[in-house]
């Protein structure tokens, strides 16, 4: 026995940066504090009442009363696989609307598993509009399922669901909504509004650390699972498997990520004890604040008008400024992460973030006030503290 | 707008348990401080310095020099699931051995992902023997893959790999091992033993928390990924996807559970400072003083004699003892978590795990102690000490 161990490694210590990306955003403290906990086993009877408070505080974040309200041990993408895996079946036909990165991976995952996909495209930062959907659904002798992105990380839009989800309703069909860059910052009623399955991600405006999805779905969603005839095809991810851990009988399928929903619980605390109202108005002035800072900037929003969501701004990059380079400067000189544009938008925007503990009036006035110097070396005309100014103005507004 | 946010929660409080069942095991309190080190985005350039330290470490945890060594984005049991749907197309032959629950569950992944499987079964506790593996992998014009469970957490039996291996060789059947329950405590080869694809939970051995799957895969299992004609039926786990991500080009797929990773690459970095042969002896002498105790107690083994793991021993709860009121006096009174026994040995064995950093002589000493005093209780007659002092004897050789 030869074992290889001399391996050198570096002790880690991260840089503390100011995360107003697309997302990881930053860790409140008490999120922090709640990953160290001890930890106990899956079926200890003390992480059983850590299980019912989160899927309680989950229940009010998604304004559901769907019993079926639990993170799954996964990222948000895995939240997006279990959404469609459960549901479709070889031959399903899908409606999704493509506007961005993400409608494009949920066509994929819809495909991959067996679904015949109708692609509702629209350009990137527009929305899909209810006329398309209603074609698309009328097209097709039954439609199993439409599935929309709420809030398009990659564009910066926020797509309604109100009247999508009146169609799938005359249509029959089941609505899914991707809530990951809006649940906790944005408007999300899932009851109200009529989403049969939706899911989100713990790393944008719950601003937990990324690594679970929390999930939703109703009884008609359930049914559907019900009236399956094969196996889902994934195991990990068998809603009717999860469900019984998830649920009273406790009983065991994969072991959770115990830090993790730690970590969830504490943040859903946070939402509580903030109130869910406060929560969306914050983020919904502190979007409109960095967006008018933006623009007395000289700087160009990207997404539709009308449509832009508060929890993330895409901005188009100005002639003339290097895309890579301005971004690696406001990280090394500034700490502060924003993200750039992806497939089509790579080079042409950048994101910002204000999510959860990210969006505060003193992240505002930094970014805006990093940009303007950074812009103003890259020979970007800006009036000096028009950025600021603007936004001010709107964070001191009532 | 009535948002329902009135919803009360509980402080997190967690007891402070000693972890002796079947996983998670205690975490380190390096580990639990690494939780705490500052968020980055998950394509920060720190972010990939941590990768490539935990890939490497990771490298030689598994005791591989193959390039894809990282850890998937879920539990263990996603690991197996990546293990399967990356490389079974619908029709393939799969030859698992089902010798307790996570057999079991192999044998359902593989279906689910369209194999035919041949179950290669054993008695809950014995071993899979290499004829009855030569037999099923002649009895098919092609097997696709191998699968075995090396320590099965279900019944504490440790599976032998090497001639498996070179049977698999022989047949040019691709080999995969299940080492959620050994990485880190078991020697684990997966060079020398020429196993092609394998992975691992973090809870268990690593001793950090649950969350993530370490999983590596050789050269000649790429190439079969490579040849694939259909598309991987999971997204989330399509491993030519996530090998763009975890490799130099660092493309995006989802965005990696950061503090999870941060957790185990100090749990991994423990690994490389105790020496990972002084690991493996550790958890081999502490595994037979255990085992010593309990025999002398009067109890007796359940896994098959030869084939016992370390990490995890089934014993059997002997006549007139209550399985799930000792194991909640136990957890109630000496907040001492140990496992019950799973399907067909539900009530009939405990299970003891002495894994990572739950592997002490303290541990030992608290259990037998603990078990003796309420065994008593029960009316089993245990000649007082007698556990302890068998266990000291083997702690104390060299």
């Amino acid at each position: 026995m030869s074992l290889k161990s001399n391996i050198s490694y570096k002790i880690l210590n991260p840089p503390i940066r100011t995360l107003l990306g697309p997302g990881p955003s930053n860790v409140h403290p008490r999120v922090e504090m709640a990953m160290l906990a001890p930890i106990v086993g899956h079926l200890d009877p003390y992480f059983v009442t850590v299980m019912e408070d989160t899927m309680n505080m989950l229940r009010a974040v998604f304004q559901t009363e769907n019993e079926l309200t639990f993170p799954i041990s996964g990222t948000g993408s895995s939240g997006m696989e279990a959404s469609l895996c459960n549901f479709i079946q070889p031959g399903d036909v899908a409606v999704i609307g493509v506007n961005g990165l993400f409608g494009e991976r949920m066509a994929d995952v819809a495909e991959r598993c067996g679904a015949v996909v109708e692609q509702l495209t629209a350009e990137w930062g527009h929305i899909i509009e209810p006329d398309a959907i209603k074609a698309a659904l009328k097209k097709h002798k039954k439609v199993k399922l439409l599935g929309l992105i709420h809030a398009e990380t990659s564009t910066g839009a926020l797509q309604p669901l109100v009247e999508a989800s009146r169609l799938a309703k005359e249509y029959d069909t089941l609505f899914l909504a991707d809530t990951v860059t809006s649940l906790g910052g944005q408007e999300v009623l899932v009851d109200e509004w009529g989403i049969d399955i939706c899911y989100s991600g713990t790393q944008k405006c719950l601003s937990c650390p990324p690594g679970l999805s929390p999930f939703t779905v109703n009884k008609k969603a359930l049914e559907a699972l019900k009236s399956r005839t094969s196996k889902v095809q994934s195991w990990y991810l068998d809603l009717s498997l999860l469900s019984s851990y998830w649920s009273s009988s406790r009983f065991y399928h994969h072991t959770a990520p115990i830090s993790m929903v730690y970590a969830l619980h504490e943040a859903l605390a946070l939402i509580i004890d903030e109130g869910i109202d406060n929560r969306v108005q914050r983020h919904l002035k502190h979007g409109a604040a960095l967006q008018a800072g933006l623009e007395a900037m000289g700087l160009k929003l990207h997404a539709q008008e009308g449509h832009r969501l508060s929890t993330l701004t895409a901005v188009r990059i100005p002639e003339g400024v290097e895309d890579l380079k301005f971004r690696q400067r406001l990280l090394n000189e500034y700490n502060i992460e924003i993200g750039g544009g992806l497939g089509p938008l790579k080079g042409k925007i950048w994101r910002i973030g204000l999510m959860g503990h990210s969006s505060t009036q003193h992240n505002i006035i930094l970014v805006l006030s990093a940009m303007e110097k950074l812009l103003q070396l890259d020979g970007f005309k800006v009036n000096p503290g028009a950025g600021v100014t603007a936004a001010l103005k709107v964070l001191s507004s009532n």
